[in-house]
């Protein structure tokens, strides 16, 4: 183990407990700091700061946002019949980029994964259920959880618990991406192409 | 571009100017800070801020250092006629573990680039050759930069500044790594293999 000074070994242990950044990486980091001005660590901290105060999560779909609730769910141009359930806030953000969705979201801040010791409680599937019940508008929901065991299994879960009261529970197609080659497509994804085959 | 909130988007592109922080990572961490505790923020932050501002610059040989001058330069067990010329502190430290030097160091902060608009004097070259020239003591440099077009020629310029004044100047060799497979070698490296071959 390198000697560095407690401030800077700190520095590197915080910077390495984030996702995506290993022991290599948060020294790097770290010493980029480092050679920063005041004026510039000002800034990234307050810009830390800042955002982590600034943002709740929205009431009804509980996506990150600045105001509750978020501009998305107050939107009245949006179709609210349809809620588009996602993993992560930046699955959001990948709909939106593609400006064809035009219905609400819910996060689910993570995915049922009993082995990792994340139940249905530790993500926001008890804020789903019950805004499912409260609300009459609703008429389908789409699970676009990852194409995981995981995210299956989350969306099997969700039909079941959702599709008694008689709203509509969709998952997205799963097949061939485009621009791919067949040659080199996985056995799954080419079965799935083949159940999911449509009329042309 | 997705829609995030400003305070968001200012976190996400104040991470993404971080070195080796692409987009998709400054959003994965911009996320992951956002669904931290106010303590984990809190510590975060201050790690970074209580980094830079205990941080100096060591009067001597310029490496990272929370106490002036750092603890290798005012060690008196370590040899001090020869300093090892590096671009970055992390090279130090990487030094440091091997266990086998136990000279001095001269940190560069950087390298000669001048496509990049880099100069001798936006390194820490002067500083080098100030404390070379005040000091009777050094009898070797051992220019360790990288084994690139801009670490040799950073080197060249090093040998030919300092050399006059009979101080020697030396570089690492450079041949093919412990356990590399010389099929796989590239021919630069053979060819200084080759070059520095030794008796045994």
């Amino acid at each position: 183990m390198a000697r560095y000074s407690p401030s800077v070994q700190n520095l590197i242990t915080k910077l390495g407990s984030l996702p995506g950044i290993g022991g290599k990486s948060a020294q790097r980091l770290a010493f980029h700091i480092l050679s920063l001005s005041k004026k510039d660590v000002d800034d990234l901290t307050s810009a830390i700061v800042t955002a982590h105060d600034q943002t709740v999560k929205c009431s009804c779909c509980q996506n990150f946002t600045d105001s509750d609730p978020c501009p998305i769910c107050s939107d009245s141009n949006r179709d609210h019949s349809i809620v588009c359930v996602v993993e992560s806030p930046r699955d959001v953000a990948v709909f939106e980029r593609m400006h064809e969705y035009r219905g609400l979201y819910h996060v689910l801040h993570g995915i049922y994964t009993p082995l990792a010791g994340k139940s249905m409680n530790d993500i926001t599937l008890p804020q789903l259920i019950s805004r499912l019940s409260s609300s009459s508008e609703i008429k389908e929901v789409i699970v676009a959880t990852n194409q995981t065991a995981e995210g299956n299994a989350t969306a099997l879960y969700i039909s079941r618990l959702v599709s008694p009261s008689g709203i509509k529970v969709t998952r997205l197609a799963s097949g061939l991406p485009m621009g791919s080659d067949i040659e080199y497509s996985d056995d799954l994804t080419l079965a799935n192409a083949l159940k999911g085959r449509i009329t042309i």
